[in-house]
């Protein structure tokens, strides 16, 4: 595995993942870092065109979800560490926001580390953060309970495709030394040029008729009224689910 | 490496890790998947012995902190994002609890990368998830600007013990298949059981005087007086520094 030349990968060929070899997959998940060994995370393994169809349109129909062998739904869960509180004459502790936020850590945790597992077996993998977007109807066609909220998807299958590295900031953009160093402006038209300079992201200015690239990604693609959206849903179903925020 | 052996590592040589080694850490951590390429995190390295000392009693002065050879805090950051849209005459999107969920994941997805390439190289890990309960105060430490929130931290160093595998419920307790499948009381209990059974687990009972693991979880660990004390310290942070919520 070379953990610097992987890439997110989005045409997969009809080839289903044995069960084995899923098997492999989630047990390195589990085996990942968590929170005092509680595991407060589900996965829901979804390989069904019928469960797929429904997940689809949540996912804004990209072509992943119904391309891919699996669907992993992983989802921060207390359900489960509550239940056993409960019959056992236990205070039910973890519904709040800080518990909201470990829960979520973890289950992206073992997420990144089912990834790996899948890349080092010549697997491609992309992450679907419309999962975020959908929390709410995704829980639905899962039929999660309550204290369960989906947090990461991931699709999975055999690569049929081998896309350019997508691009990065560079190094000295993302990293700090002992204390965080704000930037100047000048800073940051330094970091940003490389990517500003891609004649594709130029593409995009062009056809969408804007005056540069931070206007397409936050006019356009993560815009503030669809994000504000996006939020206020999300709060709505973690006070119906999980806590008081 | 061998992602079903691993596990956290919480005594170190005192054996620094070379800046070429760190860079590789870091290069993977980056490469890993993230939102839209657009990054929303930052990386904040302490190696100095005074950076340490200042975060020790943040982490409840786990010793890792101090032992290691370098403590990684990763943050979700939407400060350099929001700076390169104002010089560009581009609105501000991302200061919303969508984004706020969002750059979590990525930050936590680029830490585990980092995890599994310091492990693969031979090095040991272990997250502090103390991070989530002092978060302010971290930031302080170091100079997080504005809508710049710590949200893990890992220590890493070389490994000076070859601990136990810690336990895991099995993978039915975890794994469901097309739907999530609640549990019964009958369920429980047997999910449970062998971690019940544990004889270190049984000495935590009797040692604090309680009936029951799940009371040792729920009643001393992680005690619902403590998470809601620190889920509003968070929120009052989050409040001042990202977004209403």
């Amino acid at each position: 595995m070379n953990l610097l030349e992987r890439r997110s990968i989005r045409k997969y060929k009809k080839q289903e993942i044995s069960q084995e070899l899923l098997d492999y997959i989630l047990k390195c998940g589990i085996r990942s870092s968590n929170c005092g060994t509680m595991q407060l995370y589900s996965i829901i393994v979804t390989r069904e065109e019928e469960g797929k169809k429904r997940l689809a349109p949540l996912h804004f129909n990209q072509p992943m979800v119904m391309d891919c062998s699996v669907v992993l739904t992983v989802c921060l869960d207390i359900n489960r560490f509550h239940h056993w509180c409960r019959i056992n004459n236990a205070e039910e502790s973890l519904r709040n926001f800080l518990f909201h936020n470990i829960a979520s850590i973890d289950a992206t945790i073992c997420t990144q580390a089912m990834a790996t597992a899948a890349e080092e077996k010549g697997l491609g993998i992309c992450y679907l953060g419309t999962v975020n977007y959908n929390a709410k109807g995704i829980a639905e066609v899962l039929n999660l309970p309550k204290g369960v909220i989906p947090v990461t998807t991931l699709t999975i299958g055999y690569p049929d495709e081998m896309p350019e590295l997508t691009e990065r900031l560079p190094m000295e953009a993302l990293v700090h030394y002992e204390k965080y160093n704000d930037y100047s402006d000048e800073d940051i038209k330094r970091l940003y040029s490389d990517i500003e300079a891609n004649p594709k992201n130029q593409a995009f200015v062009k056809e969408n008729n804007l005056e540069n690239l931070a206007q397409v990604f936050s006019q356009v693609r993560y815009n503030k009224k669809d994000a504000e959206y996006f939020s206020q849903m999300y709060k709505e179903y973690m006070k119906e689910t999980f806590c008081e925020i």
